[in-house]
């Protein structure tokens, strides 16, 4: 408490509703926000939107705990819709098990998908059953804060689940790969795996989660591959709403942020989407995030004049 | 006007729209309100929310006058609800003449009720047909301009209803009692009166408007009891969407602020009545009030840090 | 850009999005906006709706270019709606070949009329078969693009239409006139041809578009008119939507604008022509914008206090 | 009180001691400088030397009343010094009768000199014996208060003096002339007069006090002249002592002003009479207060770049 | 330390270098002024003179310990002075041994007088060698540390003084008393016994040292009495002289500083006494300072304004 | 310009003359100092000392130029003083040409030394007469504007003068050396040299002129030796006294500037000299600098508290 407040005694003249609105990352979870928000209150003398990720008793967003997850699931949605399928009955491996990971098994599961896996630092559970029911992740969650970092527990309470110590979902025969941990989770070994048990769809949920050798195969081999700059923007966006929210002085409900959320994903969608096609990349999405985001940067720069 | 100015001088430095918002209150109505936005205005350089209650010319919200009335009416009615009744049919005292009266007459009587009583500081009148048109209002008005302070001039138009010289509403038999007027308006010896009516609920909508005796009495009677901490938060709740609206820059209309209105007493009173459960004192909105205000104050001011 | 870059290094300090948001115009379009927009975001340190007018990239607002045009035949069809009468059918002559002509051409053919003329320096087009298609429009933008301030190209690529040199549309027999192009540009001696073809409605959207002997006649002859005060509030109205727009920090879908601006433009008919009646002079248009402006104003500041 | 505090309700914004100082002049004395500064405080929340001529008792400088006057002396006494000449001895014809003059007449009687005329609307006083008397000043001030504007007084309690009605102090035979009072106060006419009498040296201290026939015939005719633009620099130099004296929160003595006064008079007078020097016009003040004047602004205007 | 920092985190928006400038009083000295400074500027991001009493690295002024006690011993010079006496081989009984009292020793020693007394809450000390040297003061203040609120221990090393314990140095036949302690530290018997004893002058250093009694007599017998708002004015001077020297960014000698205050105090005995005299109460102090602090600043508020 | 307006376009909102006062250095003269010094005015809307190395018409201080070498000479003097001599008749060798060679130069011949040399990136200039004299320095800035880095054109003016092409002047005997150009100038070759020459003293004034060998066999054999931290702070200090000139709002004459640039430069000799003795290294300026230096923060620093 007293590191952020100090923290804060120098950062709340730099930052602002209306000039750069810090959010919580690594290590910065709502405990910390609420410190920092407090002291930007006490000093800056301002109550509105300078912070993201704060509580609900004090101008957070429902719904973003679980934003990064929903948004990335309502993306893949997207990608499978533009190829004619949807999500009814396909089988999905996701690695992780916070909030990530939390969000893309319940969402998934409402859109008629079937998580099988999750993991932890210990190895991963796959589950035939799906694991997206808010009752296993209560579970889990509870295990988690008595035993830290495993995943294992698991299997204890639910056990057709199976787990398999030191080891990566990836291997699991499925319709579609989520990497929802850390960076460079899903290596090239791994996304051969995946390519030879006929996965149809990566997405990349975790920044950087692929390594180049994995996203590279996948376009390769014309299996759809979500880059996560474009496929976990459900949290940045989410901040963005919350904003929005603290702006208007108004809290908006869950089915409210949620359908902001998915109307949001599926414009980043078609962005991506389209720019690669209209720059000759049909259907490579790397390609696509990359142009539509420089070209968003350049053009609005150039607009304002140079320096 | 010179004493609002001056007054203003020196406020405008110490409140803002992100800050601190005054409100009118007892003698601050709409013109010392518009008087101070002004000087505010002029000082401070900047048009926005930093006052509630204004004109509908410059910021004003539509509903603001009724709206403590309102959302009384709408307490009332969650209360009948959670107990498997409706308004329908109810009959209602209320006692004052002002805003507050006038919006609890129009909205009981639009969902269903009759309003039999209104009061004044000369006794109170007794109406068998209701109280709550819009013609029996406008004249009320218009003979109060004239004769300041007295109700009796309604029962010279609409001679069906009966004046009291000096007495107060509670000695009829009706459903539901709503002191709107001021406080300590309802004593030990009125609750005693409507109890042996056998009134089923009572809602205070005037700031402490009820004696301790007289609550404890109806708690202890099992009639269903609404603190006006709760029952009349109907109008700061509406300077709160005046704020949104001018932070939108935008005006509603008269249905979204009392669809809004609703809304928000509609989650007040889920929020006492669950909270007076949780705690172990079904029903009473006494102990459900205080807990759940004091529990979101205390947890925001824990989760923002020590000073 | 140097001299919009010097300009707000002064400007920058008199304006702000709660004190006065200075707006393109002629001479000051886009590109100005957005260096004046750079500027004051590098100096004030502040991103917020200090300008309206802004690029799609950063902050501005969809429908901006088109909404006068949208937002005066939105007026028309309530001036007829007034007298029992709609859009579907009706003929109506536009002047001027720009943004505003534009909006005009595309909202009166989605609502059933047929613009049968545009205009430019260099005479008229009378296109019997109607001028409201995007397609029309691209080929005329492309081709203004070449020949400055020719809309003569219009007949070469669509035969059916013809083309007058060195006149005005307002000889044409139409039902509805809707000058927008420059100031008085419809003179006395063009009321008297309309009124002599029996038009029925002139809608004035170039500001001070009509001469007074004009706007005269046609409130002696019974043709409805509307003043530009009135009928071409549609763009500011959409200025005031931009602010809404950054003050929420959300971009709304070209429907929503189009519908919020179709609201305000009904709310400005009605109040002209409540005013009118009011105060004595029933369907005079002119009259009622007067004393509609005038008084909102007048109260306001009477309600804020003298100085 | 009520126009200046009015009046500094929109000013305090744009004004400050590191910004810019107004100071009084014709209609603003140390009264309206009191109300203009009692508001800046209440308003700006500060005290500082945003308002120069203020009181002694909030921030005033002493020797202010009689800066323009003795600095006015003090400038004849370098150009007679030039000259190997001083004040010792000299006669002064003085016009007006106000705080310009007083200062003239006590200071210059200080040096050696005596004053023997000053003048009102009425016409003007010869006194033989001078008029440097701190006792004939608070006699002509008290009767300035019974008889305004009128200076004839001055002879009844000084028999002495004579009083010429309706004329003019140019046509006594003097060695200095300084008008004090008004523009243009001394005509072509007037100045023949006073070469004829062979006065040796005129001081304009009145703004603009000559005519330019007036000056151009001193300069013809080797009359030393000394323009008002360098001459009456005494007050605005003393303004800039008072916010010296402000930045230090510090009040200097009478004698520490008086010293510095002489100080910059003196160096006004090198600048003026070098710069006419170098650039080839010597003993013309005028040439060489515009050129020392002009070159001193532009020099820092491209210094510090363009805009 | 906390604790000052949590306390300015408030105030430092409601205090500034042309604002309000708070200085260190009883429990508020050098290290918390440290403190608060510290923390001010932190926050403000401002270094200046928005507190006085700060250490000698960072903005405090040399001589601002002593400073109230040489004031107080300037006063009694320029009272002697005005009878046609000096200091010169007058005794002085002086009360506590802090600062103050420090001063006035050194002060009163370096101007011919002899100090003969000193006291603590145990007693007084009587040194018929007067106690005027810096080198009894450094035993003394080393003494104090180790046996907090002791004098006793003075006459351990300088045997010729004696302790009497539990006892008023005003016992003491002396010209001058100059109680420097606490309030109420003179009674009225005290004065009795000053008068008895022949003294011919009290100045009151401490706040409100004398009670009502005491002064009273003291006018009553022809005893010079110098009031506490007048003579210790010098530790407010020396505050002012801090906040000179912080404005000028430049320390002072100790000399320079010491010249200052002692032409402060001259001006300020001065007032007094021709106020006194002008309103017809020759040599009264009391009233002297109460009409002419009164006068000053009652005119300065009139001069600047009603609110 | 254009890089300098841009450049404060950012910078001015963390600079103030309470905060951050930034002075020219090497590429930063004052052509630039102005720009930058036009912009900030412009932005900020202050006119006040927020940068120092202002040119003379806005703010600039005299003898600013020409400081860090009088500083440099004055500080010699005090460490000659220290040991019973003075600069009267002592030869003293400088290296460099520019500003700081030159006010060495100037001062230490104003003190009776004579300069026998100066020097450039071409080799060494020997004047056996000493070039302290302003005609000769008038000439060689002359020639420097002509023939950029050569002082070799000294010599064809003044042929009693040597050139020495490509070497050092430390070669030569003399009694003080003083580095004046660049850092690493005097190697530990050339130390040897001069203690060889019998060189009683070396005063570092180029920022780290001598290298670590040089100045460590300085100390140990026996030649003072003034480190540059210390013995070139007449620089910095200078530009604290424009600053306190900027906020006294008053320009000192050259005398003043000198006046207490001397006072400052023996109170950096004394603070240094007196804290080597304490320490128990009795004439080791470095020491002596180092732990005044590092005390004179860290006492401050404890002082306002921990973050």
């Amino acid at each position: 408490m007293r590191f952020c407040q100090s923290f804060m005694s120098e950062l709340f003249r730099h930052i602002g509703a209306d000039l750069d609105v810090p959010a919580g990352d690594i290590g910065v979870g709502g405990r910390e926000v609420g410190f920092l928000f407090g002291q930007y209150k006490r000093l800056a003398n301002q109550w509105n939107g300078v912070l993201t990720g704060k509580g609900l008793n004090f101008g957070g967003s429902l719904v973003r705990p679980e934003a990064t997850g929903f948004g990335a699931v309502y993306f893949a949605q997207e990608m499978l819709s533009e190829r004619g399928e949807s999500l009814e009955g396909k089988t999905i491996a996701v690695s992780g098990f916070g909030n990530v990971a939390w969000g893309a098994c319940i969402k998934g599961s409402q859109l008629g998908a079937k998580v099988v896996t999750i993991s932890g630092p210990d190895g991963y559970v796959y589950d035939p059953d799906g694991i997206g029911t808010q009752e296993k992740w209560d579970y889990l969650t509870q295990m988690l804060v008595i035993e830290r970092e495993k995943c294992e527990t698991y299997v204890r309470k639910f056990p057709k689940a199976e787990f398999f110590a030191g080891r990566k979902p990836w291997e699991r025969k499925v319709d579609i790969a989520m990497p929802c941990a850390i960076q460079n989770e899903l290596s090239g070994e791994d996304a051969k795996l995946l390519v030879a048990n006929g996965a149809s769809s990566v997405i990349e949920v975790s920044n950087m989660g692929c390594a180049a050798e994995a996203w590279k195969l996948f376009i390769e081999k014309g299996v759809a591959f979500a880059p996560g700059k474009a496929a976990n923007a459900g949290g940045v966006a989410t901040s963005g709403l919350e904003m929005s929210q603290n702006s208007m002085r108004l809290a908006w409900s869950a089915e409210e942020v949620d359908r902001r959320l998915h109307e949001i994903m599926r414009n980043i969608h078609r962005s991506c989407f389209e720019t690669a096609k209209r720059y000759g990349f049909p259907g490579n999405y790397v390609v696509g995030a990359n142009i539509a985001g420089f070209k968003k940067v350049a053009d609005a720069m150039v607009d304002q004049g140079l320096a």
